[in-house]
């Protein structure tokens, strides 16, 4: 893809209002869609997260209720919420060191230093204090990532913040679970009267957001 | 691109550790990376924030002290500070409200919804109890919009939080302005002895992280 297609793609996005319902995501391009979530980066490469793509109609609806009623809910082809940890404990870091020493084969031992470190700043340390805060703006990356991967593959998508977090833990059983609710995006194809889809980017001048020192 | 490039340049990705300092992003490439920022999505449409591109070295040197040191900070083709609005005020809705009239040539009367929409959510509405980690949420997709772009581009990134966000903005002069730092991601291309380039990426398997509903 060169620079052009690529803006191109990225100027094509938009916050998609209305999806036309009969029009499903294939399995392999959701199998690209899935590893951008998964392979996003998050802070410590700790992955805060998890993703819960909801494809029970029965269990749409109820998050629709729980999202303004957005017909985006239920239209979409597939719908993802994003759920990220309440706390970093200590049993965390040390998985995250053990899949760490499994995946490249380096003792645990060694990586008692970036063991240490993480536990001095997430678990004890300042950043301990607004935890929460801090899985969620992880969760945030990763939106920006399966956003972006849909826009190449022309797969139009909408994020949500507009819902009730509470009320989805309960829908999707999260309660007791350590992770919340954070937001979520729905993705598919756009209906061709989502009039949005031909409205020009509303964007400041980039000499206003992009400063130059 | 098809799918397999679009996996592939995702999964050659990676916290770029070390930095070759004699390789610099082209302007052309730069002004793609520069608009993925812009054109990145955020609640509302809103845009509450400010990328500051440093490129004078004196104060790279500054924020890599106030960045434990780290080197990507100095050795980066480019450094991109990312600062978010501590609150939204009703002058920061109209002004959007205006943008929007502006951009779409519909009269802002006509607008007036979704003016007081935004007003009863962010402004006077719950979350504009929570308006700071709002804003610094939004930042992070416009972090991972950069961040896969410049990763489509095969230009590497580092993204930084471990640094002092109140030493950022007294070196940005960024007091008084109603921004504040967030974090920050560092771009250009890796050296050649950074050992990170050829580490297996560490993930948790997919079925931990990706629950179906």
């Amino acid at each position: 893809m060169n620079s052009t297609e690529l803006l191109s793609a990225l100027q094509w996005r938009y916050a998609t209002k209305k999806f036309d319902a009969s029009k499903k995501i294939g399995a392999e391009d959701w199998k690209i869609l899935e590893q951008s979530l998964v392979l996003s980066p998050s802070s410590y490469g700790l992955q805060p997260w998890k993703f819960i793509v909801v494809q029970n109609p029965e269990i749409r609806s109820q998050l629709k209720a729980a999202s303004w009623n957005q017909t985006q809910v239920t239209d979409a082809s597939h719908y993802v919420v994003l759920a990220t940890k309440e706390k970093i404990t200590e049993q965390d870091v040390s998985d995250f060191i053990q899949l760490n020493s499994d995946v490249r084969g380096v003792p645990a031992e060694k990586l008692k230093g970036y063991h240490d470190l993480i536990l001095a700043d997430l678990v004890n340390g300042p950043r301990s204090a607004i935890i929460e805060t801090w899985a969620q703006r992880q969760a945030y990356i990763a939106m920006g990532f399966i956003m972006e991967t849909a826009a190449m593959m022309k797969i139009d998508t909408c994020p949500l913040e507009g819902l009730d977090p509470s009320a989805y833990d309960a829908i999707l059983d999260l309660k007791g679970t350590g992770f919340k609710t954070v937001a979520a995006v729905a993705l598919g194809y756009r209906h061709g009267e989502d009039g949005y889809a031909h409205a020009k980017k509303v964007r400041y001048p980039t000499e206003k957001v992009v400063q130059y020192l």
